[in-house]
């Protein structure tokens, strides 16, 4: 059960923006510009770092989520997923990729973990100032969504059709519209 | 030196979020929601809270302003806040804001170490749902913009009367306010 008195049967994030429909704006256009921006890394593999954040933290909600997302970006590709979250670096990604990963992980620990050898790793892979601005954002911002989550004890569903079918719809319309249409006509 | 290349001259998280003005926005938005709202804990108490996550993730930067905000909402007591940082349970605050920082510091370890009792125990001092959510969130937001002002090792001056001053005005204006005002005449 909860911590605090929320609707039920919204599960993880989305019970908590009901009862703080305050925060919903921030939250939304926060993760919208960081995973959905088409700039640099793509939003499939923005997805994967925030799924991995979110596995590291053991967060079922976030990373079933965000795992979804990921596999909808990436051709429904839900074995990649699981290969990243499983052991990155044996994962059918790019070097880029797995070094901004190494930076993700270390600022899941905290903020000072992150090295300038890690940074220099991932530039010497090709990542520029904007991919490893974003990578430590993202991992980052998990950290909080993770938290809130988990903190307050939230209820989720295990229904894998059901976050399969939200993930490809949160690709395609992205948070802040798939959160509105919600408003409208609340489905768990 | 920080990882990326920043603004110079512009500390903490001003360098980052002049690098990357997208995501100005959502990341002020969301301080003013959580630590302006005038409903349940004080405005004050809401910046002790960030404050002390802050020093829980030995950030400088956010410790440091955010504890001069603090002090600017609670009539310059610079005293107050450090007894927070150094143990809240000694300080002179109510013993439902003691009861909140439990949390907060629970909830800096990781969203599962956050226990019922904790969330029993704050209830008991008279905390609501609304204080208790908002703690769990202030303190999960500030375990992300710690980690993004020290993963990305962004640069900071030490000038206490600049952090005072600085301080002063945000409590007054908010943060999305004072940091439009630095992006047409940016100072440091």
């Amino acid at each position: 059960m909860p911590h605090i008195r929320v609707p039920e049967n919204l599960p993880g994030i989305r019970g908590l923006m009901a009862f703080r429909p305050e925060v919903v704006g921030p939250l939304n256009a926060l993760v919208d510009v960081l995973l959905r921006t088409r700039e640099g890394i793509s939003p499939g593999e923005r997805e994967l770092i925030a799924a991995y954040v979110s596995s590291l933290n053991d967060c079922y909600y976030c990373q079933t989520t965000h795992g979804a997302v990921a596999a909808a970006h990436l051709g429904a590709n839900a074995d990649l997923v699981q290969s990243v979250k499983r052991d990155y670096k044996l994962a059918p990604i790019s070097e880029k990729l797995k070094a901004l990963l190494a930076i993700a992980a270390l600022v899941q620990k905290g903020g000072k973990s992150v090295t300038a050898g890690a940074v220099k790793r991932a530039r010497s892979k090709g990542a520029t100032d904007l991919e490893i601005h974003d990578t430590v954002l993202i991992a980052a911002a998990f950290c909080m969504y993770n938290r809130y989550v988990d903190g307050l004890d939230t209820w989720t569903h295990r229904d894998a059709e059901l976050y399969r079918s939200r993930g490809a719809h949160v690709a395609r319309v992205g948070y802040t519209s798939a959160n509105q249409e919600l408003a409208k006509a609340p489905v768990p």
